[in-house]
């Protein structure tokens, strides 16, 4: 028998903890581990908000893959996945080059969810990789130089930010306190400068408590942002964003923080999604694929109620330490478990020191919601990348 | 006899020194000195191309007024000029208010020289005023941004830069110094950036000894700058600069650093005037007014062999001191001096430590040079705003 292949395609939070059990608990030549990834470093995508307002920098952000993957128990493949095969068991990367598995983990993220709304795709950013913050920070300051020599231009300081949920609030929480550093920095009276956040549900945050959904909104409002509740987003146009209400907010700088959907490659795969994401059964499995796994973003679970759990980090974790351990087992022929989740609260920051939290029945508002996050993200660094990566990237 | 209203337009060298000779040597109530600038704040022109490449923050080259003008001695006005009327002995500001003066001095600075080469003035940048380097480095790092996530548009890290004399070498030692961080910052292969700098002269630094030249071509070329020189530019594009030669350099970046030309404002006046500069007199009276004098760039005089002196800021601040001495001696009924100018030699930087210079008949190359630029930059600001000025300004 040949030593069994396992192709995990994505190092985000999924496919890196799947990677990290394995290289942790099998021993030599158990199986060949193979980890594909479009860049050699994995991001901490709840931290992106900040690198997009430009509050932190994109380094800060961003692991480099060497500094937590053994090269010597994975193997580790740069490249963008084109396709899979599951009938051929392969897949197609976009070099070309075609990879054979036994075992395949599918982790590889998501991509804004648009709604069909037109013009969102080609004139709105979205906060979703190193890459793209670092443009969206760079096109902020740069609207700011531009506004200095235009002045009347007031869209090259007016920002939109679609979508009051996690990202869009977070983001927010980042833009107030990035804009009067900017206003300094390119001498910009402050008065000319608006932010709005735009969200068709009629609440921001919607499943937050709403004490805190108030909190948050009272927090942001003193840093300047204008919320529009309950107001669809019509189109989006190189100029800015035309409402349902029929209002129209010239802006140069539209943010798309509204929701994100799985995976086109998923999709284009065959397998049966809902929005691009796979409704996988309790061992993370593609429905009719026994060796087929899917975690993160593009996988669909749901609970009790038969409501999905919403796309997040902390399951996306749990997702990939089960199925690392899974792996192990089937190698081994030994026994595996359900993946059940344990959710263990959120907590979404509103800037700097600010921040609200549900942790069980417990809300957090301010610096203590602030200090449960900054507790949270330490667990997970010192989870992939032991104390010296934890004291490295969290600011105490 | 009322007390006589001298009024300075523009805060540059030539304006700023004649400002502050009067603030020296006038004793309270012998005139009422009026200074109007656009910006509450002088800059040092000849520091810009740092900030432009984003090697040094356009603070750096920045000095409030507060910090150097005495506003018990001068009224300051932050305004911008938008027409002289020499008959009514008038000046109109953009806010409609109108001053008027017995003695006034123009120092309103330079515009670019666009020579009606096409689509300069819509598609290239100048560096000019902190303003505009500051939107110039942010739109270099944005192009660094955008090509990140559309790597098949090298137009985005093509630079072009239009002109090899002072300001265009100056700008291109700068930009081979930070190119490489940002290459770094963004994840940019160097190989893929490319900056050309096109110059129609048969020369890069006319009027420089050729060994200079020659030195600094050789510097900026390790640097990875690629020279294009005898070759004019026909057309400047959205999409980049057409060459005489036929050949196209597609490129997002467009800095017009080939020459200025004097004030539009001084032109409108009805001054006899040479590409925006007025001839003037010994005295540097404008023709036709004793009352009215210009300095720095507006300014035109000639040498002995009847060519006329470029515009720099030695001879801006040498201008202004002799004319603020003049004026002095004119309220008080004394002799005034005629302006003769003292070269001093010419310096250009090359980036970090490197340099060219010529002082006197002597060569100066590489640290020496960079050194004696040091000097010179000391001695600038040791003149404006004394000791303190020096050392905040200047990093030994």
């Amino acid at each position: 028998m040949s030593t069994p292949k396992i192709l995990i395609l994505g190092a985000g939070y999924g496919g890196l903890l799947t990677t990290l059990q394995l290289q942790q608990k099998l021993h030599y030549n158990e199986a060949e581990v193979t980890l594909v990834n479009k860049h050699d470093y994995h991001y901490i995508t709840t931290w992106l908000h900040e690198p997009a307002a430009g509050t932190a920098s994109a380094e800060h952000a961003r692991v480099d893959l060497d500094r937590i993957v053994d090269k010597q128990k994975v193997n580790f493949i740069k490249g963008t996945v084109q396709s899979i095969e599951p009938e051929e068991q392969t897949v197609t990367l976009e070099n070309g080059n075609v990879l054979s598995y036994d075992y395949l983990v599918i982790g590889l993220g998501s991509e804004p969810e648009t709604f069909g709304i037109e013009g969102l795709k080609e004139h709105a950013f979205s906060i979703r990789s190193i890459n793209a913050v670092r443009n969206i920070r760079e096109h902020i300051q740069y609207m700011f130089s531009k506004f200095k020599n235009e002045p009347h231009r007031t869209d090259y300081v007016t920002f939109v930010v679609g979508g009051a949920g996690f990202t869009g609030i977070e983001f927010c929480g980042e833009l107030g306190d990035r804009i009067p550093e900017l206003c300094k920095e390119f001498d910009v009276d402050p008065r000319h400068v608006k932010v709005y956040c735009i969200e068709a549900a009629p609440t921001a945050l919607p499943g937050f408590d709403p004490e805190l959904v108030n909190y948050a909104m009272d927090v942001l409002g003193k840093k300047g942002i204008e919320f529009k509740i309950g107001t669809p987003i019509k189109q989006c146009t190189p100029d800015g964003v035309l409402l349902a209400t029929g209002e129209e907010i010239k802006a140069q700088t539209v943010v798309w923080a509204a929701g994100v959907r799985g995976n086109s490659i998923v999709e284009k795969a065959g397998f049966e999604t809902m929005r691009g994401r796979v409704k996988v059964d309790e061992y993370l499995r593609a429905p009719g694929y026994d060796n087929v796994f899917v975690v993160g973003d593009c996988a669909l679970i749901f609970n009790d109620e038969g409501r999905p759990y919403p796309p997040t980090a902390q399951i996306a974790v749990q997702e990939g330490e089960t199925l690392g351990e899974n792996l192990v087992a089937m190698i081994r022929g030994g026994l595996t478990q359900k993946f059940i989740p344990h959710l263990q609260g959120t907590l979404a920051s509103l800037g700097k020191g600010e921040g609200i939290g549900q942790v069980g029945s417990k809300k957090l508002f301010g610096s203590a919601a602030a200090l449960m996050k900054k507790a949270s993200d330490l667990r997970y660094l010192y989870k992939i990348g032991g104390v010296g990566l934890a004291l490295k990237k969290v600011k105490l």
